[in-house]
Parts: structure tokens; C-alpha cells; sequence
């Protein structure tokens, strides 16, 4: 723990088979819970799974990424306000609670918790990987969690002892994301600039080679995020908020 | 830095007039650039204000909480596709990221950034308040930091050297937040025993008495977190997505 700088981290993928206690896994929750939230509503609230079968059972819907099974513990983070207008209608309280404005500061809630218990977790000597999944395949965790009306995944970490100590990937140089008092939108030069040394690095001309295509970006925009996918799952999640009650259907 | 509990933060809202020098403040972007993010397309960046005009100019779209002006430093934190769009279309690439999951996907990038920003920056000494007024009023700081499309704001957050050590707040218990292998929902025993300790708290009884409430539930859903200014600020931050170019217009 004394050892763990921040700055040094990198996502870990391979566990060892060494469980997670209880004891330890509670510690972490209840350091998260001490992260800032909305008001002090708390609208988040954590699935944690331990069971192998209900691991392999949501396995498909995150794509089946190894990490998803071999991991011993994982979170599934959800905006939750179901909690809190349960306890409002119980306190003679009228929540107003059923729209998109609680749902981002629910989503807002639990990715801060997520991102609280990842950091205290790797100061244990934790290794974490979020799977980006939770938002695409969002109906059937809900189904597989049997997660009631607003409740909505937005984040699923797996976490475990390090079976591995993978390179730091590259980022892109800070002046890339960082702009002073105002927003200085980028011009030609500066893309070019800012993205020279990930372009440069042999892993990413590899994936370029692999995927037979003529510049990284596409590797990207054609194989990984691409647009269809990007609005198949965009009309999902939408879906999803409505069916769980964050957007009213005469929304427009 | 080695006296830092993360277990026992508390959010900052008093600030010395100490300034945080460039070098610390890069140190502790470049560690919250290394938390997890989306593919490592880094959907995400952040605006420094410094400038007490800028910050004055700001602080009625933070409904002018004292934090907004008194804080040496604030962060707005921008789910952010236009850099990586701009890149990818001088790269002969076809991106199709104008849509909702894009906007989660760089919402959920932004908030990790944040929160690993703010438990960097507590590690040396740092404190920190998140406004969550900036995705109620995302327009109008749009407007002050002259955000393009593609990129929203979806958190501020306010940074300075403590002139305070206030109490923790509460926190609901753990098994509040926690379910093991699926959702359990609340009966209304559970909701009694859950928000029991809250309820009874001498600050939250005065909360009930000042506003003239029976409950401490009424306070949050007639005073703080009402049905009108919940489904107002949803209607106004849709509006920000369809502007800002993350959901299209035909979307129903």
C-alpha cells in the first residue's frame, strides 16, 4: 500500500485465483461511499457477484471479455433512485424523481463511487478493469441482476490480485486534454502534433497492419466504435431509460 | 500526503487565499489522466479557471455558490468526442460519433478523470467540491468557456488549500448500497432501519424544522430536489445533447 503511487497504475486484466475477503471488500465499499454525491441522496447502489455461475451468466452480455468470468469479485455500479422515492413515498414525500436530470446525477453518483473504490482498491494491492459493456448490453444485466425500475448499470469493474504487470499504455500529452479559462479548439497542426507519438507507437502500427487499414483512427472508427454499432447501442440505452423510468416516452 | 485516508475525506468548501502553483496542479492531471477511459480514446477534457472574472462570469450558472468564486482553481470537466472526431477526420476516417452512447461513454470518462483528480489532489493536501450545477445549467457554461459541439460539461469541480475541517457527513449503512448476486428491494422494514440513524441525526431534524416539513424526505422533494426543477433542468440538458450534436433530433 505504501508503494502504490497513483500516476503508476494500469489497468489489470489477469488474476490470480486468490479470493477477496469480505472484510477487505467491505472496507473498500464503505472507503467509496465516503466519495462526494448528489446531495447526500446517495442514488447509486453496487451488485456485487461473486457466484462463477452468475458470472458466465453475464458473460455474453459483456461480450464474453475473459475478465468478465476469471475475475473473483465484480461490481456492477447502477444509478439507483428507487431507493431513495421508496423511502420518500414511506415518509409521506411526493418524489419527482422519474426524469433524465436524476438519472445523470444517479450515473454521476455511481461513477464516482466506482472510481473512489477502484483507487482505494489498488492501494490494497487490487488490480481493477471497468468493461464498458454495462451501458451497451444494459437490458440484460438488468434482467440477469433483476435490477428493478430506476435502477440503470452504468459501470461494471472487475477486481482481483494481479496475475500480471502489464505496460502503462500511452496517453495522449496533457496539453491535449487540458485548456486554460476557455475552450481553444484544435487545428490541423496541433491534431497533428498531439497525436504523433500514439500513432508512432509500434503497437498501434500493428493494430493499423492487422486490420488492414491506412491510419490508426480507422482502426477505430471502422472496426471498434463504429458508427452503426454506435447507434445500435445508443437506441438501446435510450430504450433502457425509458423502460426504467428516467425518460418519459412523450419525452421528444 | 502520508497522513491521507481516503476513508476519512470530507469535501471542502472553505478555501485558504494560497494559490496552487502550475507544476502541482499538471502532477495531479497528468495522475488522473492515467485512470481508465474508454478504449484509451480519452473522451474527456477539462477547463482551468484561474481568472476571478471568468470564475464571477460563471458563478450565476453555479446559482452562485460561494465555492464557484472563493476557490483559486476551478475544473470543469467536458465529456469531450470533437478532438478525437477532428483527428479522425483529417485521418481519412469516417467517425459516427454524434450520438447518445458516445455521450455516455464520454460522460463516464470525464467523471472517472474527475474523481481520480480529486483523490490526487487530496493526497497532497488538496480540497475539493463538485458543483453539480453544471449539468443543470451546461448552456450557459457552454457559453462562458466557448464549448463546440460534441463536447459538454458534466462536472465542476472547485480546488484549494482547506481553511476548514468540517464533520463528516452521514453516510447511509452498507447494506443500504450493497446487494449480493441480485437486487434485493426494500421492504418497508428495510427502508425504517436504513434511513433510521439519518432521520434521527440532530442536524437533519433542524433541516425539518426550518423548512417547516414533517419529514426529512419532504425537505429533499419540496425544497432541495423538487418534481418542477428536476424535470426543467432534464428538458434543458436534452436540449444541451441535441445541441451539442449527441442525440439526434429525429430521436424519439
Amino acid at each position: 500500500m505504501s508503494s502504490y503511487q497513483m500516476k503508476q497504475r494500469r489497468t489489470i486484466r489477469q488474476y490470480t485465483g486468490q479470493d477477496i475477503p469480505d472484510a477487505l471488500l467491505n472496507e473498500l465499499l464503505e472507503t467509496a461511499a465516503r466519495a462526494s454525491n448528489t446531495g447526500n441522496m446517495q442514488l447509486y447502489s453496487v451488485v456485487i457477484t461473486r457466484s462463477q455461475a452468475n458470472k458466465e451468466k453475464m458473460a455474453p452480455a459483456h461480450f464474453n471479455q475473459p475478465m468478465a468470468t476469471a475475475a473473483p469479485v465484480t461490481l456492477t455500479c447502477c444509478a439507483d433512485a428507487n431507493r431513495f422515492v421508496k423511502w420518500a413515498r414511506q415518509r409521506n414525500a411526493q418524489p419527482g424523481f422519474d426524469n433524465f436530470q436524476t438519472f445523470i446525477a444517479a450515473m454521476i453518483d455511481a461513477i464516482i463511487f466506482a472510481q473512489a473504490f477502484c483507487t482505494a482498491a489498488e492501494e490494497k494491492g487490487l488490480g481493477i478493469c471497468y468493461l464498458g459493456t454495462a451501458t451497451y448490453n444494459a437490458g440484460k444485466i438488468i434482467e440477469a441482476l433483476s435490477l428493478p425500475k430506476l435502477v440503470v448499470p452504468v459501470a461494471t469493474i472487475t477486481v482481483g490480485w494481479p496475475a500480471h504487470t502489464p505496460e502503462q499504455p500511452e496517453r495522449l500529452p496533457l496539453q491535449a486534454i487540458v485548456h486554460h479559462e476557455t475552450y481553444t479548439d484544435y487545428t490541423p497542426d496541433t491534431i497533428d502534433t498531439l497525436y504523433r507519438a500514439k500513432e508512432e507507437l509500434s503497437i498501434n502500427k500493428q493494430y493499423v497492419k492487422e486490420n488492414n487499414k491506412d491510419t490508426l483512427a480507422q482502426v477505430f472508427t471502422d472496426v471498434r466504435y463504429t458508427r452503426s454499432n454506435n447507434e445500435y447501442f445508443s437506441e438501446a440505452f435510450l430504450s433502457v431509460l425509458k423502460d426504467q423510468g428516467f425518460i418519459s416516452t412523450s419525452t421528444s
